[in-house]
């Protein structure tokens, strides 16, 4: 990329009256440099099967055009017609539970349905066509948010029992061992048995369905990027808006789609992160949306949305929109766009705002994006494609977290629970987040994932051999590894091990383990900790073969057992921590592992002050120190170098005084 | 009316024996005068298709007659035979989401079906020939509690379809515009595109069919009112049980029925009103119920059905049904009407008990009711008829209603939200209520709602701009406005105002916003509150024009906005209240505009002790001070006249002892 | 029985590997001394239809012979084959409110289904065939947990027909009467007109369909046991693995099964048992479900399943799993069986884990097994067949659980209810468990229920006026009757008394009622509390004639009336408890009155140590004490005799330390 983008997602068509000019001027005024448009309005381009009018796109290119600003082309795919549902009722997604879906929202069509993909194909052809030559379409985004939208039909299932067939290798025997299939009476003798899967209560079967599903998302986004790869010209990039697991934000895992996979499909990575901002602004979900669609591509990364205003709760505090721009960029991004412009007038998401309220006028949200737009504007060049050459990963997978949907941590014969795969995963950025230790998020799914230092692997439960073992090689070579419970139980048909646990690593760890509870007033104890902390919602009790130690459990009615356990493995070192923390508490174990046994310096920094730091295009070292809470801080530059927003030279130990939500970035020349 | 009805629903088809002439002697023991018979029991009237039996209401009714008790007649059709549903079983409701209804449940039956209304024509026929004639029946009650119970069918979406063609004069471009229907691909190019409502996440289209719903309900009345009146006497009126939003008691506006619209078809209006009570009785939807019902015939009114043991939560204290007997009477009820006589031995509502328990012998509840039949039969002429002339009014909108339950007012992002319009409405109807500030409640859909010194707008989130510009003239022309945030928005269609809010009311509030937030932490400061109080739920930034801010919000990291403002305007006064707030705190505020800015004099008397006032036929003062505590109070008299109850001469100042769930009535002549 | 079986549920289908020589050594060393096996795999045997394979029943049976372990053949019969429902969709049972159920789930079949019970029956024959002749199989489980599992198609539905004609003489009118059908114009004028029992609101149609349903289970349960009859030798029992009301563990009586009319087709009374564990180990559970089971056939009794690590929550702390072997044979059971030997590594169960874990290795918990198995093995003789003569008996019912389903005890306006039928038998239960008053639990469907001396009957709200007269002979003949409020309400359709409460026990109880409310407050005070104690949930409003107060309510707002009263009627006493208390205060009150008024001497050893007694074969006094708490208890010995655990000689009074979830076992000579 040649610049930040600093961008919105415009809906003219959305406008209840046509006020392009007054938006372009607003939008220059606030440093806008690029909007993305056409992605949610397919039945406004073809009203009729076939009678396409792109007149409001060509419009738009034309005004933004003259005006300076780029442009992506969304493909409008995600939301149908109706029309489309009433040629082929079958369009519309047929889900567990709830059959087959109403017309209405977007993303409720049934991906893998031919008249779907006819009119798909053609609406994308005809709008490439229109828009594939400009000078100033600087990219496409095919479609939004893909998933399968819980997509099980018929011919859905019959897809899924080829796909079973080829896996298998036609070997049913292996199927209904793998699976284990002869729990209560479900084994089958012929693939024509193969029940729905909607009805099933075996987790193989179930979690398999779920990784077909996210494979026809793979299937899905390949085939758009070729098609529209068909049009574009050589410096137009293909982007997906891929999204996190929501929980009223962008939380974490997307469980639908195996990101490192799809992302086969397009060029750039691309994604959308939602917060929490006010008072709970903390920038950990910037940073791990960031961590994580980085190493998509290996490379910068778009966010492609973002909130400006978002709903009533997000509305930012004096100086937050500012603070969240840096910290996207801070990760890494090339770009920062806003959903969207200006606020919805009717429909479904009128309070999800934009940077404009529904009056269109001047607010002190918009404000503030002028500020960052100037900024923008003279920074671009030293932000642009940050490098990043972290020596942590954090190893994640769709697989681990479908697993740990179907038997949950810590569900009780009621069928309830609440520590999700996400959770964990969470619990640990969360402490690496907070310690200042920038980290890759990674997958076993994708190539070089254990070219690391070290490795923080939260609760993989489910993986092939495969990965196991290279997790132990990694060791071997001198790999540190640290993994929480529930790591290494099954292979990748959730087939539990039964040759011990943890699956393939027991020497690698030096322990094993065959039991494990719900703590009720459990504590932990050890060297490491200066008094007794309480352990949370899950533990395994450990017996150390090799390893050292490090806490054990100490409650009178159960017998002693290690609860954290260090072991060097050839050249390298394994650590197990068999239980959940509180998170002051797991940021203790980790800063003194990390220190003590792992060698590695930590940054004297602890949140609410975060520290980023990469490489500019010119090789210098652009640091980030941003305060993420409500009060000034004053802290000693970590580094000489020149301030880029005081535009001062700075001193490494140099106070600086950081504003209520405020940030300094430093460039040190190489 | 000439005489207050103290009355019972009985149903003498539900005892387990005949006991008519027991039940009747007891009746008359507690002066219950008046019975309402019928309305549930279609099936025991005719067995099977057209072989009818009313022997069972012929025999109540002579009985009555003998026994001088007058009786009300319910048409019985909101209770339909499963012999109809047998033969058409679309006379069951479909209904979004859950389908087909199943027979079983009253008022589940599709209120357009053909059959349905075919059949329910002809029972009507066949049971007004038996009674109408009759000189002890003094009115009918067309079917009862009645609703459009969900009904969203195929033929009601062609009915809704042929409606909007005819709102929109044909012009499609104008809905799509209206409706905002390009988001989301939802645009349509022909009127057989509009998809199944039940689908949509079009707030507009989905709000327009709730109202149509409400449409088929004045429709059904109309028609059924139609049917009765051909039989009908001069003496005789007819009504409809009005209730209200259930959240196990009578909460507030009923969201599926425009009362206001509904009551043209009937000539007395009538409700039913049930509330908490013990520990939990502050008279407030008494006086709620009554402040409403009164208004939609601006006179006199039937609570039709209220408690008198109700659920086992409700048995009332000592002194508690007395007390809320006249508590009806001094909102300007005529009629109070127990549901029921006798409790029920079987199928679904057996512990919604009546004034007899299981046992139909007498019980403490009964007993109480002796006592207040017999000082009703003394104190009728004084107190019938009391009529109000109140100088405030209170606005509610179901289409207020309706929108913010499609865009709740405090969603976030997960979708979660807990503030519902009737929250709101009930939180200054509280404030009014505490401070014995006497309201009508009033609806933009029926004639004089502006003709008040003082209009008080929670949340009228939605309306035409009529509407709002006709609070602009109430202003205009000197009256005085109050108005919550959240109020004048969008337009009747749910768009939201594109040219700034408060809606066609910046001029007349002197002040417009463009941001709003769920507060965390934030408080209101000025000169009108001693100390900060807390902000809740949600709150708007204010920007005052020529108004004057009377309260600001103070918190530091937020730039400083108004909370409460006042302009004055033309003749008038405007006052806005940007945010919800403590009940207390909400009660001061309106202590203090009232007083300070809207000189209106406030009554020296607050909650518990509620005072209202009427004129009775005879034009004297007619003044109940209500004791809503469990402790006896010693009040000041407000004014000279006739103890009713004590029947002693009463000055102004005199004390006036109240036992515990007490009151005293003082009638002051002319 | 001979000795007492020490066993597990055995799943050689289940297992990755083959295994079985490993398992059998360890199963030895652990003093298991018989598997049950073949009940959950039907598919396995029959993998197409009519194509048999029990070569894994016979193998495991060879080995078992061999190795001296005994066998539990179990039908397989509640998990079917999914070629069964592809042959018939309707296998599949149909439900209220789901529809017809997908396949995937056990016991998910309809029971009545013909094409069901045909291959049913083909399965049974066949395995009987290769399983009935051997020496070393002891005994058959038919099904498992049998249920109806609601179901309600048209073909139930028209058998309940049929059998509502039959149970009224073909009368309608007697239908209609007793059901109150009038209501809400539910009346019918032909039995074709009776509505789907899926849609009605009809507590006492409802409940008798439920009572319906209960009834296809014993007759579902003859028809297997008499075709498994067939084939057994005489030395073979036949039994049914009841279980309980499932809150994640066993809680209750079982809503769905008439345990005592469904045993009616067995010979040998089983069940399963699962309860809370570690800190919240109360051996409740233990005591119920043995209290109960033991009673079906007035004999010992078999725990056919109870857990040995089971979920994650349950891993028992260090002599829990000890502590409870023995309190089920301190019940009476003769079994004590685990499900199940092995944790299961894929499908739904598996973290429902066996005595041993996945990895098949060793563990704390199977550790303790082998001291169980030992200790087993030499005492057996003594402690098989203990047998209880229990002065007092808890009375409960199907049908009065139902009926407080349908009309819940503290139900309000917005139909929400917390108290339920079994939560009032469990504070009744909890009482007499933690006062260590042994009791029988009966029901009024099974023989012998009134034999007692003193009967403890909470809740009993509906049952036919035969019961309620028994219970008035009961007392009338010199027993004592202690009731809970709620009881005596209703007829066996549900029909409440119209006659007065308690229903035909007013003069027994010397007191009426006929109000009640839920206490916002209320205190209850009397001679027997030292000070007021507070009223929970619900209270009724007790009017005594000749009973006797032992208790009032004070709360200045209700007028006073009784809380509990005591009445001696003819040779007996009858006591009744009118409202919820706090466990403690309820303890308080049945000591005071089992001691004071009862003439019960009360054991002095209170919960956490329980104490229970019986004799064995030898005609020998068996005491248990077994000490439920994380503390070492020092206590006096109840009794003089032999320790059988530390093999001393005891002396009454003499001092015994129990460890942290230890026990004593004392013979005493006759």
């Amino acid at each position: 990329m040649e610049k930040i983008i600093y961008g919105v997602a415009y809906y003219y068509e959305y406008l209840p009256y046509d006020r392009l000019q007054e938006d372009i001027k607003m939008m220059k005024e606030a440093g806008i440099n690029t909007v993305r448009i056409a992605e949610s309005t397919w039945s406004t381009y073809e009203k009729s099967p076939g009678i396409f009018d792109f007149s409001t796109v060509e419009y738009v290119l034309d005004e933004m055009e003259k005006a300076g600003i780029d442009v992506i082309i969304g493909t409008p795919t995600y939301a149908v017609p109706n029309w489309l549902v009433e040629l082929d009722p079958d369009v519309m997604v047929y889900r567990k539970g709830t059959g087959r879906a109403l017309y209405g929202p977007r993303q409720s069509m049934d991906i893998t349905n031919r008249t779907y993909l006819y009119y798909a194909e053609r609406v994308i052809r005809k709008l490439m066509e229109v828009t594939a030559h400009r000078k100033h379409v600087i990219g496409f985004q095919i479609d939004n948010e893909t998933k399968a939208y819980g997509t099980s039909s018929k011919n859905v299932q019959n897809d899924f029992r080829a796909y079973l067939k080829e896996k298998f290798n036609h070997d049913l025997s292996k199927l209904n061992h793998e699976f284990g299939l002869d729990y209560w009476s479900n084994r089958i003798d012929s693939w024509e048995q193969l029940p729905d899967v909607n009805g099933t209560i075996n987790g193989s079967y179930g979690a398999e369905f779920e990784k077909f599903q996210r494979l026809l998302v793979d299937r899905f986004l390949q085939w758009q990027a070729d098609i529209v790869a068909e049009y574009t010209q050589d410096d137009q990039f293909i982007t997906q808006n891929f999204d996190f697991e929501w929980r009223g934000y962008s939380y974490g895992v997307q469980p639908d789609v195996n990101h490192f996979k799809a992302a086969k499909a397009i060029t750039v990575a691309g994604c959308d992160i939602y917060h929490p901002t006010q008072d709970e602004l903390t920038g950990m979900e910037i940073a791990f949306g960031g961590d994580s669609t980085r190493n998509l591509k290996k490379d910068n990364y778009l966010v492609l949305e973002t909130q400006a205003q978002g709903f009533p709760a997000w509305t930012p505090f004096k100086n937050q929109l500012r603070l969240q721009a840096y910290s996207h960029l801070s990760s890494g991004a090339n770009a920062v766009m806003y959903w969207h412009w200006h606020s919805i007038h009717n429909s479904a998401e009128s309070y999800w705002k934009g940077l404009l309220s529904h009056d269109f006028r001047e607010n002190d949200t918009y404000y503030e994006s002028k500020k960052i737009g100037q900024e923008l504007k003279a920074l671009s060049p030293k932000l642009v494609n940050l490098k990043k050459s972290n020596r942590v990963a954090l190893l994640v997978s769709n697989e681990a977290l479908t697993g740990l949907k179907w038997f949950p941590i810590d569900m009780n014969a009621a069928f309830q629970s609440t520590l999700t795969y996400n959770d964990v995963v969470r619990h640990y950025y969360t402490a690496l987040y907070q310690l200042n230790i920038e980290v890759d998020i990674v997958s076993p799914d994708h190539d070089g994932w254990s070219d690391y230092e070290i490795l923080v692997v939260p609760a993989l439960y489910a993986a092939p051999d495969s990965v196991y073992e290279e997790l132990g090689r990694f060791v071997s070579r001198g790999g540190k590894l640290l993994a929480s419970f529930k790591t290494a139980i099954t292979n990748e048909h959730l087939k539990i091990s039964y040759g011990g646990t943890p699956k393939n690593l027991e020497k690698v760890f030096g322990m094993t383990y065959n039991q494990f509870t719900i703590p009720t007033g459990q504590v932990l104890d050890g060297e490491i900790f200066e008094a007794a902390v309480p352990v949370r919602g899950f533990m395994e009790y450990l017996k150390p073969d090799t390893a050292k130690s490090l806490a054990t459990y100490g409650y009178s009615q159960t017998q002693s057992a290690s609860a954290i356990t260090l072991n060097s493995y050839d050249y390298g070192q394994a650590v197990y921590i068999a239980c959940m923390l509180d998170q002051m508490d797991l940021n203790h174990v980790l800063e003194w592992i990390f220190e003590k046994e792992f060698s590695y310096e930590l940054s004297p920094y602890r949140f609410p002050i975060v520290v980023k730091k990469g490489q500019n295009d010119a090789g210098n070292t652009i640091t980030y120190i941003l305060n993420y809470s409500n009060q000034e801080k004053v802290v000693a530059s970590p580094i000489s170098g020149q301030a880029l927003l005081e535009a001062d030279l700075v001193q490494e130990g140099q106070i600086l005084k950081l504003e209520p939500w405020g940030l300094e970035i430093i460039e040190t020349t190489k």
